[in-house]
């Protein structure tokens, strides 16, 4: 029997995925599990958005322009031009969700042993992004203690080498909830321009911020436009996960020859979710206001509520639906399998993705969760008690 | 301004794009274009099926599971028992169009620097996707004289080095239209037996034989199951190209776990392609019965008329819905430009895919072009036509 490849053995496996068969052992216990672990919105699709496909009757469900229908691309320009980013069709190819532009990027700009700079914790798919392309990540920590602010321009000129080639943000960010900051976005800009860097930014969140905070993308950097590759997509900002309708922009013509080389290589991206990525850039501003209070309200259930909790802090972040707790606890993988396995209060459970996942230093996250925030507030409250009554109990409890 | 990657500079054009611009220039010209360039089907998809996506009314389009919906992944375990496949749910991984199941399949089997045999001519994406990967293709070649059958299995031992690690097929084949006969895939399983080589096939066109012809697939070479990785879509089959659902499918549990890692890292699959494809797996035999006779009608008017062409040649193939021709010309890229630029008879002229671009080697395929029969009979007369004049009067043309 062939061996499979040195990268297939060493892939990891995402850290939102491997407490699945302990979340499956909870039930079979009849336990219920608080889901605070994936980022699966339960806010409705766009009404209009979703009619938009039903309403298609067309006898041929052919492929479409490799960088997406052109008529979508129009639109999203439209949209873009909304939240101040001015792009042409043509600087924009239509991906497969936004993990296929990541992919596009990273294969357009990176060889085999470059390097690229990610502030971590950082969302955990990317490493199986980079791996699959040989590019090595050097993560530069933000701290807990600050919110997870940008790291110092000092922090990333120390893990400069010959080989860097990129910067990376997710903004605001996932696992951090972290809102960067127009200064800290310029801040970017400066190190890109200096040290000849790419910056490639996941700004899927961009609708999701919060308290008047407002987002500053990487596409205002015009004077470094060259350098700045947008990766977006519209699964969380309509809630439209499973349509898998993302895109690659960039002003850098070459990025874009060679990403276009890539996307005719799968030949096109999906029908169906062009069609309503098109039909949801009308969706009316109450939609948003509406799903925005939602996730304020639910933001503070669940900072409010584990900051109340003795030897826990948050930072309180300004965007996305996630932030990450620290714990008084001896091992976030532990505690969030325990948790599945052998902890419930009144029949229930809370599942968590423990956040060294999202490091990768071995030790770091050790005593800190992601939490997803993507429940109702009342089953928030709920699942914040259970976390409550869990930290009484736990074996591996630390005294701070 | 950062430079791209080396990959990125390096990348190839699909041989079936590098002409558009030429296309473009011909209908500038006031001339119609047939295009026999590309594998579009203008087949109806089945309308039940695309009924069933507009019957979809659930609120929140969510990621589906990251190996496909359960419910879809029962249904093609369906599908495949009908067509003589025996897998289960757990060996089956949805993919975003075939091309996705080829990433995956690299990536999993594949490190680096190791190398892959095809036989050429080839899916000229295939490359993209092995550069994608840092895997080296190993054509060997089929020749066009004996109608691309399997090369020997002194040919493939001639290539075979330590780091050969897998043998790709496609079939029936893109480009030639050929069908691999049951002894032949009998061969493929003996060699990969041998030299301990993964087999990837590439079998979207499955359902497309003709002439009785019957398809025999890798997934019946149960002696090997392990070595065995096959690559489907519903594209070609239910003429849904833009839905964007395809699968990889192996008994081989490391694959499949490192396959799922990839699926895991990019979250789901379409959700409308696979509501599309599950309700695709119940269209009636009938469908398929009108396509096929429709095809063969196609292959057969396109196949005897280039022949009846002094000088030309095109082998009878039993499947897909491609074939190459060779012709009496000096350089097939010079050619097929030549037709969209210089050349009309009565208003139009004709498309082809110089075959230059499905072989690897300068050279080869230089009198040979790639002709996709999707268009109905009379436009194929038409377009055999505008050949037949044209190579009279073609400044390139050589006296075989």
């Amino acid at each position: 029997m062939p061996r499979i490849s040195k990268k297939g053995q060493m892939m990891p496996s995402s850290p939102i995925r491997k407490l699945v068969p302990y979340s499956d052992a909870a039930k079979a216990r009849g336990v219920h599990v608080y889901h605070l672990n994936i980022g699966q919105p339960d806010i409705e699709t766009p009404k209009a958005a979703r009619e938009a496909v039903r309403n298609t009757d067309i006898p041929v469900i052919a492929y479409t322009h490799s960088a997406g229908n052109i008529v979508y691309r129009q639109k999203l320009v439209e949209y873009y031009e909304r939240v101040g980013i001015h792009v042409t069709t043509d600087e924009i190819i239509v991906t497969t969700g936004g993990s296929e532009g990541l992919l596009f990027a990273f294969n357009s700009c990176l060889d085999p042993g470059d390097e690229i700079i990610i502030p971590e914790p950082y969302y955990a798919n990317y490493n199986a992004f980079a791996m699959m392309c040989g590019v090595v990540v050097k993560p530069i920590i933000s701290s807990i203690e600050n919110g997870f602010a940008l790291p110092s321009i000092a922090d990333f000129e120390k893990v400069i080498t010959p080989r860097t080639k990129a910067i990376m943000i997710c903004n605001p960010n996932n696992p951090t909830g972290y809102l960067y900051s127009k200064s800290e976005i310029l801040k970017l800009g400066e190190i890109a321009k200096k040290h000849d860097l790419f910056l490639f930014a996941d700004e899927v969140y961009r609708e999701f911020c919060y308290d008047g905070a407002k987002h500053y993308s990487v596409m205002e950097l015009t004077e470094i436009a060259d350098h700045v590759v947008l990766l977006d997509s519209v699964s969380k900002r309509y809630s439209a996960c499973g349509v898998r309708t993302g895109a690659l922009i960039t002003h850098n013509k070459e990025v874009y020859t060679a990403a276009m080389k890539l996307a005719q290589a799968r030949l096109s991206p999906p029908f169906y979710g062009q069609i309503l990525g098109w039909a949801a850039v009308d969706t009316p501003k109450e939609y948003f206001d509406n799903v925005l209070s939602e996730y304020v309200a639910r933001r503070n259930t669940v900072v409010n509520g584990v900051n109340a909790i003795p030897g826990c802090f948050v930072p309180m972040p300004k965007g996305a639906f996630y932030c990450v707790a620290r714990l008084p606890i001896d091992d976030s993988d532990r505690f969030c399998k325990w948790l599945l396995e052998e902890f419930s209060y009144e029949g229930a459970t809370v599942m968590f993705a423990p956040a060294t996942g999202f490091y990768s230093a071995k030790g770091q996250g050790v005593n800190e969760v992601r939490i997803s925030y993507c429940l109702n507030v009342e089953d928030l409250k709920k699942a914040v008690k259970c976390l409550e009554e869990a930290l009484k109990v736990y074996p591996g409890r630390t005294t701070k």
